[in-house]
């Protein structure tokens, strides 16, 4: 029998709610916080049912699902990508998710993850960075300073230490809008007016621009020796950022191939072309850079065990913090055969007030 | 710019008020009009993308993504299904879903689905019996009397007229509650004590058992001459509830065939076995019962185009009755490549407090 007399209600977290988490937990704490989790996640990457994700591409955009399990908990993730939604106010990207207990299917926690995706985008990168980059880096560059690149730039300077920014974006209100926000953190930030400028002395490169057709963000002059390259923008089946003259000097590094094979830049290369697991860099098991000439190149393109971690790690979060309110989602009539029963309960409940 | 005050916010209808709106419908308004509404989109079942749900499968049970499109509209559904989660007191299936606009990515509507799932598994039911059971059906017969029995039962009297009902579970108390709830509705009910007993002079069959491990809950010399049967209980790999020479002797129709083959009573047939898409019999490009004698069988799993009908039917009815909350959902930038500058300004007006 039901003993527990919530077993309808799920926590949700929502916009607001998460926007006074993170600053309850302190954004460099909650980036760091929720690498390590990631980390940790990506040190048992066997034992995730990984697929690529579900897409539904249409003229506008795509909408997708992204699930994962590790046995215990699943999670699934709700991602839109709509670049021309800016032009009426909209977000590109808009998502939520979902984590749930695999033994009884019932799902434990709903949250807003527009704001989290871009956390977690940037703690992955930051993570990928921390194995890949140069290990005295402070300057990076970012190209494309739109929604996700003062994440990049916070995740970076709290897991590396990176201190030097050099910023462009075709649109020099977005540059502006990036330094701005930036502005008080102990970064030095450089406004560039061209990627060339941008990259000039940079250690690590990190491409985040967002519209669909733009095909060569990043040319293969660009890229010096030793450079860690960051290519977070390319997550779509036809978009790419960077020259396919690149990918050729660089190790690739990525998430989950099959799926990076069709969103990633590597869709540029043949099938066959070699790519290297990150998980397998954070295990031990193969090594991230091993000479200070070396390109690097992590082929980011975000995969659903990133967001079953974030998902995780904002649980935790808010069993400490609250930061939530209940919500009505699951039905639970007295006994669990009789739901039909519930709705007539309620109707005498309703005919009696 | 964004000049709607409310992007950031989806309508949620929460467990409470489904019911709520279901009452003020009226149960049986509430089935026809969404039985109507699924036919509206059978009839148009070329236009939708369809793919095999994604299913998580455990030891306990399976976790499904259902998402389709028909274009304009997204829509998808989150459900489990854990049959022994009724030994403490949870529901074997609980589910939500939502619709989003395929032009912008956004979603326009989260619900309850455990409810709403067990009245569009009904309706479509008793769509395919209308075109399937012989005109002149009054007498069904119900194999499994648990939590989806009384929508069955409710859907057949609404769209067919089915009013002599033969009630049988393995567990005489389900019986017992399935035929006290329908009491003082119109029908004519036997509570049987065997499979036998129950479809004794039964126009249709409908079989709705829940739990994996039961094989065949109908065997063959159960079935006579001009039966409809209704198998709605076997919806899982290895989980099937008829003999399989039952399927011999049927004309069998399904949902989406590449999903039915894995899911439903077919399972047990060879891959070539012809079967009839049931879309294709609403159109009138397909016949559905071509004679007195013949048996038929609706060898239902459940599909993703139904549940987008009944995202899309709620979506009309609260529009009209109300019977839902604003959820804080979407994150809503006053600029929306500055989602980082929302955080700020939030940690502005905390400290302002």
């Amino acid at each position: 029998m039901n003993t527990d007399p919530k077993l309808n209600v799920v926590p949700f977290v929502s916009v607001d709610h998460m926007m006074k988490l993170v600053l309850k937990v302190g954004i460099d704490r909650f980036l760091t916080e929720l690498a390590a989790t990631i980390e940790e996640d990506f040190r048992r990457w066997p034992v995730f049912d990984k697929t690529p994700r579900v897409a539904s591409h249409s003229k506008e955009g795509v909408i997708e699902l992204m699930p994962t399990s590790d046995g215990t908990l699943y999670g699934f993730k709700y991602v839109n990508g709509h670049p021309k939604n800016t032009r009426d106010g909209r977000q590109t990207v808009t998502a939520f998710g979902v984590l749930s207990d695999v033994g009884n299917g019932y799902p434990m926690l709903l949250t807003e993850m527009t704001i989290l995706t871009a956390l977690r985008t940037a703690a992955t990168s930051a993570v990928a960075a921390k194995y890949l980059a140069r290990p005295n880096s402070r300057t990076m560059a970012i190209i494309g300073n739109g929604a996700q690149s003062e994440f990049q730039a916070r995740a970076f300077k709290s897991l590396l230490g990176i201190d030097r920014l050099r910023l462009f974006d075709i649109d020099a209100s977005a540059t502006r809008k990036c330094a701005e926000n930036l502005a008080g953190l102990g970064f030095t930030i450089e406004e560039c007016r061209s990627v060339e400028e941008a990259v000039e002395g940079a250690d690590i490169i990190t491409t985040v621009t967002a519209d669909k057709q733009y095909a060569t963000i990043l040319s293969d002059n660009h890229v010096g020796p030793g450079a860690h390259i960051n290519a977070v923008g390319g997550d779509c089946p036809g978009k790419t950022e960077l020259s396919k003259d690149i990918l050729l000097r660089s190790d690739i590094f990525v998430e989950y191939p099959p799926q990076t094979r069709i969103e990633g830049e590597i869709q540029q290369l043949p099938a066959e072309h070699p790519v290297i697991e990150l998980w397998q860099v954070t295990t031990g098991e193969t090594e991230g850079r091993r000479s200070a000439d070396q390109i690097t190149l992590f082929d980011s393109v975000g995969f659903a065990i990133e967001d079953f971690s974030a998902l995780r790690y904002v649980r935790e979060k808010i069993a400490e913090h609250g930061m939530f309110t209940e919500l009505d989602l699951l039905a639970d009539p007295d006994e669990p055969r009789d739901l039909y029963g519930m709705l007539l309960r309620c109707e005498k409940k309703l005919n009696a007030a």
